[in-house]
């Protein structure tokens, strides 16, 4: 198994060996897309995709993502970043390129339900998540088994509120070694410190199990039946220091009626957290995700 | 146009002369169904629709809707209630007969904003929303036009914080004055008061403009622009003395994302309060929805 | 693994020891509701769930499905069903009781393309889909590693066309020999013959992945894309002799777009095919479907 | 009514005085974006939304949409789309410059269903569709009364197959005379001939009442309920000379089940076809569609 998704890996990595994504973000005003899409036809690149987003055409915020072909792109890449940077300037802007051969490191923490871990590792060995998963960290130790049957690391760190700082210490430790470019929270049931978060901005993605701003906080399902809502849902969002309250990534919905139980709940549930958090991911790896303030723009 | 709605009207009647509905509520326990069932099969009865719900099979609530077909019912109706009456009393039941050809008596209010009470005029053009509507009441003027050209009485009465009392009491004497059944609150911008709300408890309708729990109160399009959520909802509920806090009938949502301005999404929302105000008033009609402390049962 | 699926089967069957489900299918007439719920009642039984439909209230058809606790079932169930012949004679019933705890035993067909083999086996699992899986057959031998991790006998019976008799006469000793009561056709890229349905009427289930009735026959995606739609979906249906026309039980669909390929609609797809044939064969296990010539009531 | 409309229409015209669409189709290649986006810059232009797809970036074609302010554009316009035409040759497009205050003009053609119609001037009249309606064109009269409500030429013209060629002579002279952009044909229940389709290449936009490419043709909704679907749906799509095999622009779906009549069915899919006719519409008027061979590409 291990094999195949290597094997895929390296089939995506060369078939995209040219390709890069980049991202920008800056004050609008005439000119910007001229003067991106004329340096990269300058460098000789190809533009297969481009969205563009404006939040007001007077004075407002200007966002970008283009994808493109460079031919070359091993020699040029040093260049590309360096030779944008007077555009940059000019417009003020944050960018990013991004190497899509070079795959995003992907560090899942979970607990004891492992519904999200199981559907992350299934879209992973199924080549729809194209990432690198260096370590699984777990409170428990439910998700060993299947981790490990991947040749995946797997971290049991026990956590409680008294020791969270030591807890979180040997984390960071670990996702600094391995180098982690993104952590997801598949229904990982500890509260980061602010310390943790501010370590990792709009790099740490998390599931929450309602339809968010609805019963933000512990036991949604609970809360959810004893409301009587004929919908429930599931919202996927990058993790701020405060709780539940970071930029929404995705959400998604599915009916319920008087005749389910909480357990009833979670079940239906589970499976949009699954499908919600996959799809909140699968965009972050392609770049298609830039925050703005409180909320995502989702190209 | 008045006129074709006359004539569906009394064809549906008299399709329908010999069809009633039976809703049940008590404690559950074995032989309910056996005796309700056996009774009605005395009586003549053809059940043509049964479904039942039990909270819990030990010690819960159990709950009953039978629709069937009584021939000569014009005869028999009066039998039949008073002949159910030693079952109701054996089995502790809250029941109620209610008989299709009688149409329900609905009062619409209604504000400014004119969508949802056009939805429903729609529907009840079409047929298929079978009631009556003795009478349109708003605190504007907008709606008037499209009111009266249905030969519908419109009500102006102007209302606001400080006249709520004797606005209320304007209202509940045309209410009575009509004998309405139903009052439906099509976007009607104004706070009842408590001793409104019980003189028609499980008898008036709201709709609301977000997905309840979230954003209950004022301007909720508005905060879910703010909060950046994905998807913006409306729910359907029955009211109570706690603002937004009813039994809620019936929810739905719908896609949204960055581009989305306010009024895009009050656009959209619009939509979503039309379909969703308009369901949730058809099953009251059909007698499917059976409160049942701070939910709904909907058969 | 294998033990946490025991166990919870184990609870399962301990928690319903005592829950029967009896289907009926006759011509409606008044009175069998009474009936048969004056019969389970004298048996002392607690009806929990009831369902019924009737095509048409004059000389239509009638059917039903009861859900119900009977106490000390190990020692009644041989009466019930004897008791019940004669109510069933006077209405011309079909109908059947089955008994929660007896599990049914499914066997799943699968080709190359397993992510519906592992959706079925992941609920299987978790405990949604409630029954024993004797035996997994395969014309490929891709799934026999995540088939035998859990336990479950794996044939290996390649197929094809000239061979075809030989194959199904395998097929239905291995069927017969394991006394399976479902097939799921999870995937099974091979046509079936008339002789092998007809033995086994209303209990296979396949996934089609079209929305049937478009796309019948071969490569659904590859025409979908041809012909531009705008929604992809997935059926489940009763396998009968003429192909892709069996009774459909369950259909789903997603958005897509121009920008998806081929490619991209094959994922887009196997998710749907994945969610509609796992509620397709719950509902079956649940006893809530009945086949009305070439459709399903669903309870 | 018919003032409020003028008056929505004249302040939306204002906003938008400096607004253009530019709509491009041509064999892709490297600095097509380059160009365009400084051709734009140069004019003074400020692009508030673009959109790309390129069908294949090896060969394919590529599309654009662009949307920009130009200052004083009622000035400049001339110039621009006569300065374009050198970038035009260079890349072989095929494109076109429309100015959003220039409300496109549609003919809407109904027979005896009027919900489609209903839906269009509901919008129409809330400001959602922007456009100008110069005339309906009905081989019925169910529509006149709302139609001349709103000052809109009624024109009723019977039609059958006998009289096709005379009745579309009439039809085209009217669609000359008002200088009509689009037909839409909201439930018009007449077959158009090849001579009417080709003078109107994609500009005549059709309601399917159901899923395409399921049930081409009549009735179906009848054809629906006797296949026993759990889903019904609508199809908008342009109007080619093969019968409901143009393009498709937009299709929704609603769940049914077996309880649901035909008479249901055709009430379910109504509100289904509804909102596909108006979204399709909408996108037309914004020029968000781009047809490519017998596919529509939707920005």
């Amino acid at each position: 198994m291990r094999e195949m998704v290597e094997v895929q890996k390296i089939a995506y990595q060369k078939q995209y060996e040219n390709r890069v994504r980049l991202l920008i973000k800056c004050p609008d005003q005439p000119g910007i897309v001229a003067e991106v899409a004329t340096f990269l036809y300058r460098c000789g690149a190809n533009i297969v995709e481009s969205s563009q987003y404006t939040s007001n055409p007077n004075g407002g915020m200007f966002f970008l993502r283009m994808e493109f072909e460079l031919p070359n792109l091993q020699r040029e890449f040093r260049q590309l970043d360096s030779n944008f940077n007077s555009i940059a300037e000019k417009f003020s802007m944050d960018y990013s390129f991004s190497y899509v051969s070079q795959l995003k490191k992907v560090a899942i923490f979970v607990s004891k339900e492992t519904h999200c871990l199981l559907e992350l590792l299934w879209e992973y060995q199924s080549g729809d998540l194209m990432m690198d998963i260096p370590l699984v960290i777990s409170n428990h130790e439910e998700a060993r088994g299947i981790v490990e049957s991947l040749d995946i690391p797997f971290y049991y760190i026990p956590a409680n509120k008294s020791i969270r700082t030591q807890v979180e210490q040997q984390q960071i430790k670990l996702l600094k070694e391995y180098k982690v470019d993104v952590i997801v929270l598949a229904r990982y049931m500890q509260i980061l410190t602010d310390e943790f978060v501010s370590q990792f901005p709009n790099q740490i993605i998390n599931i929450h199990h309602s339809f968010l701003p609805a019963f933000i906080g512990a036991r949604p399902y609970e809360r959810a039946y004893a409301r009587g809502v004929k919908i429930i849902g599931a919202t996927s969002h990058y993790v701020t220091n405060e709780l539940d309250e970071g930029p929404i990534i995705e959400q998604d919905i599915k009916r319920v009626d008087h005749r389910d139980t909480v357990e009833r709940l979670k079940k239906i549930g589970s499976k949009i957290e699954r499908s919600v958090l996959s799809r909140a991911l699968k965009w972050h790896l392609e770049d298609r995700l830039i925050v703005d303030q409180n909320k995502t723009i989702r190209f």
